[in-house]
Formats: structure tokens, C-alpha cells, sequence
């Protein structure tokens, strides 16, 4: 069932029978084709988004109407706007799919429920956010000391495997590069 | 005692005299002077650190020798290198404080004594978590859409307080600016 949701939280923490049981029935699972949306700029961010397949991108529309993207999500990664998610105001974030992926949602509701019927899960996700915050941090310091190209070359060596399954015009996005610019660095690497 | 941690505990969960008493003893306060250090590169930062007065920053020394400064905390604010904390590795920021501060701290091996025996403080962290996942959110959105006089007023209109307290070059040096820069952006807001 939620197979990989199970095993991903029973590395943090011990999880019985009835514990699993339980969790099934929080979050619902959605296959989506590649493209689709699970959030859309002002709509409020209802749920917190666990990837069991697939690969996923958040970006928001800037200024000069171009997509930038914030994040990308695989298998085992979490994805949600936390601000609209815990606050309950409208996101400016879209949330799609770059593949047919399999996502499971809980949504804020029951999320408290959850965590009121299995408080073991607050230690689950308080070590899962301790993590976000710590990538955050390191990903803040690599924003503000790399050159660009030093910046790509991080990227590719800390995530192969989005190289390989992200279109590279979303990669340039991500790192506040132009497609053309990672096109050059990429020949330069092979 | 540790007055302002527990009204900031209070503000997420229920805390009662047995649960408030066991808190003051985790937590350890120093009295630091003005520009003392809680963290220096290459040490393990054994340590969450939470500002009971005063203010602090973290900051690394780039490739070019300048400090490059990566967050500030002021009362009620937490901080710490998560990655150093939680994977006991050399940290390569320094915590120092701006001003004489109060600080309460608690080191890895308390911190988990506490989650076992006052299970509730997961909770307290998880949202605290949360909410610094969320602040990351929203500032590398500021740091890839924003113009660098946009990130100043934006800065300046947020954290009014930071502007009365930190001087000038480390407001600079946060903002990824140069002190003479926000010099001239200050004159144009008077």
C-alpha cells in the first residue's frame, strides 16, 4: 500500500500493526499524469504532499511572467507550502508534476487528527522538519558563496539523479541560471 | 527564571508546574558580553541555542575572507547549525553575539533526555520547525525574485527591529549587499 511512506517514517521512529493500519487511512493517494497540478498559484495549500513515485516541482510565476522554481521533490521527499498549509492563506505557488507520480496527501484536518491518535508522529515529522531546516541552511550558505558555475556543478554532484530525470531548462530555473548557460556548462562536464 | 522560553513553549502546548520544572533544568543560561562567541568553525555545534535576551548572528568566512552573515536571532529565537547539531560535524559557521545577551541552551544528549521524559516538547518543536521551514520558503523566494533594493525595503519593513539593533555592514552583509550600497539606500528612505 503506502509502502514507501511506511518505511521512510520507520526509519525515524517504531511504528506497530495498528500504528500502520491507522496511518493507511490518513492520506489519500492521487496518481497524476505528468503536468498536472496538485496546487495552483491562490489556492491555499490544503495538504502536506509525500511522493511515493514520481517527481515533482514547486515555482512561482515572477514579474516578468518567467517560472522559477523553489524546490523539486522525488520518492520519500516531502513537498507542501508551509505557510499557506499552517496559516490557511493562499499560496503563490504551483506544485506540479514533471512525471506520472503517485503522491499521498494528508490534509490539515486530519494531519491534527493524526497526530492526536499517533503522537509518535510529532517526533516523525519534528525530525523531518529539523532536516528541511538544516538543508535549508546549508542550501542559503551554497546561494550566497558560489560562483554559478560552482553552484551547477554542487547540484549535479549532490542529485544525479535530477540531472537525469529533470528537463534541463527546469534545472537553469532552479538555480537562477539561463537554459543556455547550463547547456554550456553541461558540454563542458562531458 | 527562563521566563521568556516558557512563555514561548506556552504559546504551542500546555505546559504544567511539574513539566515547567523539569524545563528549567535542561536548559543551561550563559550571560554573554558583546561580540563573545557560542560557536566557532570547526567545532560541533553541540548545542540549540535560545536568545532570552539580546541578539546574535551566525556567519561563515567566504573563499574571499568576508563574512558572510546567514541568519540573526533576537529574543524568543532559536539557532543553531542543525546539520552540525544532528550529525555531530565540524560546523563551518560562527554564533556571535551583536549585543550583550541571556542565552539558554541544551545540548544533543539533554535535548533527547527532554523528548523522553516531556514527550509534549516534540510538538513544540515540530511547529517550531515548521515555521523556520516555512520562513526558508519564503526567503529563497525574496532571494530569487527580489532586486537588491527590493530585498532591503522588504528586510527594513519586516524586521524593523533588526534595523534599530545590528549595525549597518553585518545588515549589509546578510542582504548579500555592500555596506556602502545600503548606505545610499538608507539615505534615499530618510
Amino acid at each position: 500500500m503506502h509502502a514507501n511512506l511506511i518505511s521512510h517514517i520507520q526509519k525515524f521512529i517504531e511504528l506497530d500493526a495498528h500504528a500502520i493500519e491507522m496511518l493507511h487511512g490518513y492520506f489519500k493517494r492521487t496518481t497524476y499524469k505528468k503536468k498536472e497540478s496538485l496546487l495552483k498559484a491562490g489556492q491555499v495549500c490544503r495538504s502536506l504532499h509525500f511522493v511515493e513515485k514520481g517527481c515533482v516541482r514547486m515555482y512561482f510565476i515572477t514579474d516578468k511572467a518567467t517560472e522559477q522554481i523553489t524546490q523539486f521533490a522525488k520518492e520519500n521527499w516531502w513537498i507542501s507550502d508551509y505557510f499557506s498549509f499552517m496559516d490557511n492563506i493562499p499560496s503563490p505557488y504551483f506544485i506540479q508534476t514533471i512525471e506520472k507520480s503517485e503522491v499521498l496527501s494528508i490534509d490539515a484536518a486530519v494531519f491534527e487528527t493524526m497526530l492526536k491518535e499517533l503522537p509518535q508522529m510529532e517526533r516523525y515529522f519534528r525530525m523531518i522538519m529539523q532536516r528541511a531546516v538544516a538543508a535549508s541552511q546549508l542550501r542559503i550558505k551554497y546561494m550566497s558563496e558560489l560562483s554559478k558555475e560552482a553552484f551547477y556543478n554542487h547540484f549535479c554532484t549532490s542529485f544525479p539523479e535530477f540531472v537525469q530525470r529533470v528537463p534541463q531548462y527546469m534545472i537553469a530555473s532552479y538555480l537562477g541560471l539561463t537554459p543556455e548557460y547550463v547547456s554550456e556548462l553541461r558540454k563542458k562536464k562531458l
